[in-house]
């Protein structure tokens, strides 16, 4: 997929928002900033332990318009039905999508369906893109990100993908571990609050996890980043799960989660901030931006090695999100 | 389509912007008025005659933000590719729609990309979202059609979905009939310069044709339209073909055609003005709004007849766009 992105569309599409490899663009538009952002989502199972497709459509288009630092102002909805695909279940997905773009007071602003064959598709396929409104005096870009920044995480890794890959497989835990899917708009609107223009990238690791995205934002800012592995918050039904599945949680899928990298003088007030907000309880700040290695993201293992973390090779959790 | 929409889309999602049932949305952002509209495309094949999945999805999105008045700002893309799929069509498909945004002036400003199994999917989906900006005084809406307006075309019908049909069913013309998809956003704004605020309805007639879309604007509207079926035009080798195939090219899918509901005192200068367009040569005045019967679109027909042109039920054509 990175590849994809870097030998063929990036340079298909050149353009000078484009090559921000944001979770969205940035638009002037008579004098306010917008942010745009598409996503499609294909997750299966369509309904899983904490979500659905639908409820996740909303939420995963509304943090990307979050981490531009926007209050999302409208949404779109795009439907690929399979032909055959039983009403009922694209009601309760209506009805999920409705119910979570009210609570984040979003409107679903326009709409289309597509209807393809049975076998050429895969039940329900959503793709939602959103505009969002960035107030005055935020900067957030991944370009932003420099020596002596510190990296914050809102809260516990790798929930969603583990959650979503228990259903598939079969795992159970003794609690019903249930997908952090949620709308991060309003703990970025304290974060960004408590930091202002110090807050200089915001991602929400989801497909690929903590390291791709800050493998992402390494690369592209020119830094490195150093991890401290006892520092990165993990439950342990999580970490005995990604064991069990061969996975490491630092490429597992987020869907409720934020990543802060922000000026150490506000380093502080920021996690005060997450920790204040339901979403955040279980923030942390996790490591720190370097001069060093440039392009790269380190971890601080808990006996004290360093190894380098790498993006991620190859598939590792399809249709995911 | 037209029953999941109003019965369960509408009521689910209802806004005061969703209900006008217009081909996209439009908001308001700093005193600027924006169009944001959403389509995806599942055309099969991915390629044929006259164009492509790719141009397709920029035309789609494109004549979509200009059917509601507007230029277009930022596009995204998101692509649902099937495992399998060979590089080197999408790599044709990605030219294809750098090709086509380029012509249009328009920047593929954010995008995605999903992999599905194969099996689940046909290649390649495209999902095109698109922001633009209504110029001031601009007034267009399903809504305004009012007794006294008419009915205008920009050219011939059917030609989409007789260009596609054709590929599928393996018919042959002596001349060969491609695909109608064009941009139509500078015809537009020809049209808006000779009208003004007397252009009351812009409409692409896209799936469902001719027919379908001026149902939904009599319906919106609480109108009757009177079409007079001498003038509406069509290729010799077009309606040849949708007497082969047992269609109604009234409700056969155009991808480069505009509909114009306009102020009876600006016709014939809206008229000059689409001919003056190489995309609008063959334009005509094909009816007019009436009175009688509110919410039915009739058509006197060659022999001096009248009958009903019904909401399509039932599907006509899969995958045309």
């Amino acid at each position: 997929m990175q590849m994809l992105i870097e030998k063929m569309f990036l340079p298909a599409f050149a353009n000078p928002t484009l090559e921000l490899l944001h979770d969205g663009a940035v638009l002037a538009v008579n004098g306010a900033r917008l942010a745009f952002s598409t996503d499609s989502f294909v997750v299966s199972p369509l309904f899983f332990p904490g979500g659905d497709i639908g409820s996740l459509a909303v939420h995963g288009t509304v943090n990307d318009l979050a981490m531009c630092g926007a209050r999302p102002l409208a949404l779109s909805m795009g439907f690929i039905l399979e032909e055959g695909l039983p009403m009922e279940e694209l009601w309760r997905v209506v009805q999920s999508i409705q119910q979570a773009a009210q609570a984040v007071g979003v409107p679903i602003a326009t709409g289309d369906t597509k209807v393809v064959d049975r076998g050429k598709g895969d039940g329900i396929f959503i793709n939602t893109t959103g505009i969002g409104l960035i107030p005055a005096g935020v900067e957030i870009s991944p370009r932003r990100a420099q020596p002596g920044d510190v990296v914050l995480i809102s809260g516990a890794i790798a929930v969603h993908g583990i959650a979503i890959m228990s259903v598939r497989e079969g795992l159970e835990f003794e609690t019903a571990l249930e997908s952090d899917s949620a709308p991060l708009h309003e703990l970025v609107a304290q974060i960004l609050e408590a930091g202002q223009d110090r807050i200089h990238v915001l991602r929400d690791p989801t497909r690929g996890g903590v390291a791709s995205a800050l493998n992402e934002i390494a690369a592209g800012a020119r830094v490195g980043i150093r991890l401290e592995e006892s520092r990165i918050p993990i439950w342990e039904e999580v970490r005995g799960a990604c064991e069990i599945l061969g996975l490491d949680p630092l490429y597992v899928a987020n869907e409720g989660k934020c990543l802060a990298i922000v000026a150490p003088d506000v380093a502080e007030e920021v996690l005060a901030a997450m920790r204040e907000h339901p979403l955040g309880r279980e923030a942390a700040i996790i490591g720190q931006v370097v001069a060093e290695h440039p392009g790269k993201v380190f971890l601080r293992s808990r006996i004290g090695g360093m190894r380098v973390v790498d993006m991620l090779s190859g598939e590792q959790l399809p249709r995911i999100c």
